[in-house]
């Protein structure tokens, strides 16, 4: 039973959990999520409340809640866990600070499986139908070859980083090649998925789910962001280049040669 | 003849309905159908003064005006009438408060079967052209086959209620279901075919209008929007798919178990 | 030569034209025009200062200038004429307010026409390209066949008024009929065309501009941009169905009676 | 080894070098950037860092940085160098301003070339997917077809000067040509193949880079920036107009004389 003191004590924990979503800075992570799923939502990525956002910040890791709407969100929405704290085995989470009304994301293991694995700074999830349409094209030419997307002598493949181990972005005759995972009927049983994919491909920064989206991850916002903005530029002209007829793969001779 | 008594009397039954449609909450129903709409508007789904929204507090019915542009709407411009007054026979209704300069909506009496029939809170009318490509593209298929929208294993269809009469979302490999009903040269005399529609197919929430649009309603505007969102996204995908050659109903092999 | 008191008479005629252009009501037309054009160039209607927009109120015509960014239009941009005043038979214009920096816009004839042919209030131009591209693909239909857009059995051509000497709005079963003008390489020279058009078709709010972009006006600007959005959304929609194998004109059978 | 001296004059010369891009003026070079930049992000045409734009004010030459969000741009995110010490033979730049924390854009000798070659005040570059669509296409016609793209008999195409050595803008019955160069690994190394399609096309204002995007300039900002809205909009117009099977270069009957 509640005496006077416990119910001081849960204020005051609620007051420090508020703390955590509490600044005045834009670039706090939960300032900044709000503000960049407005944007995404402008974008066709995150339409009625799927798709989300999740910024890590050393061992603070911040995540929307499900079910929000995403053009509507504020800081007061965002859940605030401790990646150390969590138990890996377990499902069940234990938050630092959770909002009242809202039920966790069931993106949250795919959030933390880019925390953990790549040492992301960032992870953002979109249903953007460009991802989707991509993985229905893969799709349709047949088992086996609806694995992964490839494409290559684009010069936005240059917006995209070469790989976890390796230095510096793509080159424009480098094939950029995003691996497709399986959906499944609940989110949260897609992470197997996510990190296998990850393992089969130690150099991705994205992974597209089959009629249904794509994760993308980077180091820190501005590269999850600005990699995920070209990729789905990537998807929408590949989409538009099937139409045409134009193939994804092309051997383009060099003009000039590469250097270092 | 007026007398200076019942001018008196008209002017206070003037402020007590315009009491109905000031609020400084932006969450009010005659704030929140103005920046819905203007929303809407935006993203091409009442195009030219086309479509509308309805929001239901407990007793009260608030309408947009017929013929206003949706993207410039003000509270003052709401009609607000009490759904238990209105006589289900007569299609002369009564207002507790009308705006000066407007004739009410013609989608009235379909707001008003979404809330008596289905205790919806709220209800949106759109012209999207990917409702009406839809309707044109199984109108297409011939006879009998342009009476429902099917599609399945799309994940965006988890954002769409399981039923009136259900508890939950559909899931990925559920198909979903939206009746086309004919369009009518009056928009009143639509109100029979939604009524049937509603009807036959006890769990949607939503009916397409061949050549027309779409009306999409829910327990809350937050469930409403979502939901239209969600349909809107299929429509447009769906669209897609066809010039793409892609069925819209496919048989996908489930890689995980469904979970309670 | 100049004298102390010209100079004089000239600034007080500059004020006195500039009170023409200058109002804090943002519903005044050199305040409008500038809001609408903004808006256009959002729905890609007015790009790389193509389109227009004109407003006659009584005797004034207030008209942006040639070669403006439309989105960044201001009041002291805005040329006006009495319409009175004007000698039809003479290309050259005198104007009660001229902006400086700019030159008359080659639309002012066209804007001209729909003002006193037509007794019209607002008159809008815009470069869409769904209007172009309507327009392309009747030419491709063969000569003779080029002369007018049709299209029915659509509700958003219900947002289309009957005509000039006809009560009320179009309804779901009658085709909307748009003629198409030859383009000319001088804009002012599309005049005589356009009086053609208007001549043969007494009751058209519009007239297309082949491989060129649409003319809309109406009785006063809600309802010239009203209709100039739903025609606009029929072109988009037209185009679409062309892509899809869908017919513009049908025959769909009544399922309920027409009304009066 | 760094005396106080030193110190004092280094803080004396990063005042002076950010007054250069400090102004409360709007339409500063240094404002103006960011701010137009911002407006490319929403038309898709600088996604995911990539992309840009420099303005030239006398010998002044203001250029954003490499890899910096466009949309969030800021006055002090920009280069600033002198365009007459430049050593045009060597690709070392000397900048009298640099923005900490990011390197300079690689576009930088292209955006030179346009203002050395052709005396322009401004230059953009998109990457535009109808940019990079149009040089598909044209590629996919065979090689030699895939050298420039042509179109006539839009009325859009007047929206374009007739060339850096000739009046005025081209007639509605002119061919637009807009020469395509290759791409290649390292955008610095576009920019003799930049000068060499300057040179053989002495009039040309804009040159596609396939598979990569658009450069365009003018003489000024308001030039630039109209000429680029007037050229994606032929680039989609074409685009769809080969989805429709239409034809970009058509031979319209004249219907009216040519006037000077």
């Amino acid at each position: 039973m509640a005496t006077l003191h416990d119910d001081k004590k849960a204020r005051l924990d609620n007051d420090a959990a508020d703390q955590l979503i509490t600044s005045d800075n834009p670039e706090h992570p939960a300032n900044l999520i709000p503000s960049l799923c407005a944007k995404f939502w402008t974008l066709g990525w995150v339409t009625g409340t799927g798709g989300g956002c999740s910024i890590r910040d050393e061992d603070l890791v911040y995540i929307a809640p499900s079910g929000v709407q995403k053009e509507l969100m504020k800081n007061t929405d965002i859940y605030v866990l401790s990646l150390s704290a969590q138990e890996p085995t377990l499902k069940q989470r234990s938050y630092l600070r959770s909002p009242p009304c809202y039920k966790p994301s069931q993106c949250t293991p795919l959030f933390l499986a880019a925390f953990t694995r790549r040492n992301a700074g960032c992870c953002i999830h979109t249903h953007s139908q460009w991802a989707v349409l991509v993985t229905l094209l893969l799709e349709a030419q047949g088992p086996g070859l609806d694995k992964v997307f490839e494409i290559n002598n684009i010069e936005q493949i240059k917006g995209f980083a070469r790989g976890t181990t390796k230095q510096g972005n793509l080159g424009y005759h480098d094939t950029l090649r995003i691996p497709v995972i399986e959906n499944t009927p609940h989110e949260e049983d897609l992470t197997e998925y996510l990190e296998e994919a990850m393992y089969r491909y130690p150099d991705t920064y994205a992974v597209l789910v089959r009629r249904h989206g794509v994760y993308v991850w980077g180091d820190n916002v501005h590269k999850a962001k600005t990699m995920c903005e070209s990729l789905d530029y990537l998807f929408q002209l590949a989409v538009e280049m099937k139409k045409l007829g134009i193939p994804w793969i092309s051997d383009i001779a060099r003009v000039a040669p590469d250097r270092p």
